[in-house]
């Protein structure tokens, strides 16, 4: 938002000063605009892969997350800085998307066909991010794991649970009687605190080598069940956003519904696979495993919307369901590159339609909006670092790592902010509260873990020490 | 069109007799339709996923390659028959699309919002089939290889030539003067005879065994260039459409720029190869090789659209550019999965377009179109025949191999089709002429191959049989 008048203002300038269009065309009317979608397209596109690669390279050197430079990525080249991935939803005009005004530049474009161009690029766009987090969770079905949690079985449980239950009350209670937020936004906040990303952890806990220490497993094991909890969490709440009242009745019938969806698709899974195995061995063309997989993810998709819930458990009941069966190593590489293209636009789509503007402390009604970030930020700490003392029965264990390793909120938190901000639940300061929060538990969450571990390995390196000088 | 009303009856019966909607919303209007969008999007790509496995199955036990099967299932649930893929360009309501309908009795829809809805889905199923051909073209010249070009050499340039020029001077001229189809729409239907599809020839060759043999390197050597020969002619051919005239400065302008272009990417090609490489080493977050080569292929797209070419010719550049990099094979594995999600949407979509009920010949004004389509076929059969006679300095050479080797049109002649009729070049005869010669030249390549291959074989399995009599 502060940026918006200097973007505007040198975009301008640089089309004023451009040569005449080269395009032999006559002035276009929407009913011939169809090729310049296209090209609306692949622009943003190019966009969003330069921005995610940028980002989350640059993220990956200073030790962080890839995926958190995607999100920042996102913010610099959204709404909130250069106005290059743009959206109708937050900016009405074609003047406020450079790329549209690219595109009516280069076609010589009439207003109206512009304008349709610009809001056919933008629904093409965010399906294809839509695409992308169906694409994200169906692969996050796939590595997790039923039979790994098993192993881990009761510690993690009570880890998930209490890891769930303490930030969506604490966050829920605080946010409604502190900051007198309404009650369906404060239960979206709530619900966005729970989540635990399991791909961020796990991978901060193989980096440090402590994924198979009693502690790792704990956590990786309590970020499957975590993961399963908030996706209901996520349904439920989605689902009331969408009716826009807290039913009890409802709540129940959702609570019901997306277990049952989940253990029904698991239970079915195993008479499933043996059929999907069966018929993906007999076909004989190109795409013979993944079409047959891609196109279950979206019919279990297109069944969750049909019952209400998100289209996203779907896939990710799809993806566990697959994750059954010989075929999972295979499927998993063919899967990869798909979500290597889809997923990026996702999350840069994220973080170009929020708009940190609302951030800004200059403006006088902008500070509720940092005070409720600081708020959340506080609760998505301590919410999950009290999990690490609910471990029982295990004297002498790291309890502190535990809880700073549940912290890290990344994708599913993200998702949260999306459907709320797509769905109009959230108001902009809520989201852009949210969005910080994950940003700075993601931000955290690496160093404190390495710091919290390193008491553990203190005795490891003098051992090491010691049989060396032996 | 001859079973329209049929399926519209019993659709608006079947709706009629349904008991009322269970979705909780009262009538939504167009700016809450957002998610039916998605709804729509999936229902769309689940049939084309269904259509075009269960065609390119069929096909494939038929022993017909399985992109002939994707296309006449295409037609099956397009505009000529089922009503499931159905686009607003050759159906303006609602009530002509299946799915629109359900989603619209789904979700309780307005009028508007329910074509809304089917618009905004149209318009993304339509991106996605853009993007399939651009990653098939891009996947196609990454399996191009100009080094095995200079291996089979003069032969192969002479077959790829002839093979052009004929079809293309043979077609256009006989529409012309028999048929005075104006000049425009008879460069683009001769045109579209000129290409043939390396993928189905090189298939079938290696089927038979035969790929390794004389006549099957100057086959699929001859096919490489025709298949840059036929970029250059369709992108010729598609600007000319553009433009609306025959301007001679204009071709000269457009044969140099694409040659220019081809040629450039390749040559720059060998400098940002060395770059490209070394970019994807020092990546070190997920997609280190597919994002920079896909974007690099997007990159190329609007390059070639931005200079009057069409996108998917940057596309073919692109992959002929990374196909010469020690990255080709690995390349090759992540691009896979994507053609394998993206390029059904084409096929399927190209023959949901076509409506073959103008070729019914019930309907006298239809009888034109049918003639035509004899026409297209015998010049398509000829003009690829003779090539055979044309291999100079290779006595007892199976000529007619040879040339029945560069019948087959397949992907490349569709996407003249596609092309045509999204730029209204072509009328609706016309177009499903092309489609009509596109579908017999693939369905009768193979067993005409098959046939006239064999006859080199009759001393192959006596000399193994008495092998197995010694």
């Amino acid at each position: 938002m502060f940026l918006n008048n200097l973007s505007n203002l040198s975009l301008n300038q640089l089309i004023d000063a451009w040569p005449a269009s080269p395009w032999v065309f006559a002035e276009v009317s929407s009913a011939e605009s169809g090729p310049f979608v296209l090209i609306g397209v692949l622009l943003s596109l190019i966009t969003v892969y330069l921005t995610s690669k940028l980002g989350g390279e640059l993220s990956k050197r200073l030790d962080l997350p890839p995926v958190l430079g995607e999100l920042v990525g996102g913010v610099v080249v959204g709404v909130s800085a250069l106005h290059l991935i743009m959206f109708p939803e937050n900016s009405a005009a074609v003047t406020d998307s450079v790329i549209a005004q690219v595109i009516q530049w280069m076609g010589n474009l009439d207003a109206e066909a512009a304008m349709h161009v610009f809001e056919s690029q933008s629904e093409v766009i965010s399906v294809l991010a839509e695409l992308g987090v169906i694409v994200l969770l169906f692969e996050i079905g796939l590595e997790s794991d039923l039979r790994e949690l098993s192993k881990v079985g009761a510690q993690a449980a009570v880890v998930a649970v209490v890891g769930v239950v303490a930030p969506f009350t604490l966050g829920t209670v605080g946010l409604i009687s502190i900051f007198h937020v309404p009650v369906i936004p404060a239960i979206f906040a709530g619900a966005a605190l729970t989540a635990t990303s399991i791909g961020i952890t796990s991978k901060v806990l193989a980096e440090l080598g402590h994924l198979k220490s009693k502690e790792g497993q704990i956590i990786v094991g309590a970020a499957v069940i975590d993961d399963v909890l908030g996706i209901i969490v996520l349904a439920v709440v989605a689902s009331l956003a969408k009716t826009g009242e807290v039913d009890l009745l409802n709540v129940v019938y959702l609570i019901i519904s997306a277990s049952a969806f989940l253990l029904g698709a698991i239970l079915l899974g195993k008479f499933f696979n043996t059929g999907f195995v069966a018929i993906a061995d007999k076909l004989q063309t190109r795409g013979a495993l993944l079409i047959p997989a891609f196109t279950f993810a979206l019919v279990m998709s297109c069944l969750a919307s049909a019952i209400h819930l998100e289209a996203i458990l779907g896939a990710f009941a799809a993806g566990l369901v697959l994750d059954e069966t010989d075929k999972r190593n295979e499927l998993d590489q063919q899967v990869m590159p798909i979500a290597d293209i889809l997923v990026p636009i996702f999350f840069v789509t994220v973080g170009a339609k929020a708009d940190l503007g609302v951030l800004n402390p200059m403006v006088a009604e902008n500070r509720a909006g940092l005070i409720i970030a600081a708020f959340l930020m506080a609760v998505a700490v301590i919410g999950k670092v009290i999990t690490g003392w609910a471990v029982f029965g295990q004297p002498g264990i790291n309890r502190m790592a535990i809880g700073v390793g549940m912290i890290p909120r990344g994708e599913v938190g993200l998702v949260f902010a999306g459907i709320g901000s797509a769905s109009g639940v959230l108001d902009r300061p809520l989201e852009a509260a949210i969005i910080m929060m994950v940003i700075l538990t993601t931000f955290l969450a690496p160093p404190l873990l390495q710091m919290t571990l390193k008491e553990t390995d203190v005795e490891l390196p003098t051992e090491a020490a010691l049989s060396a000088t032996e």
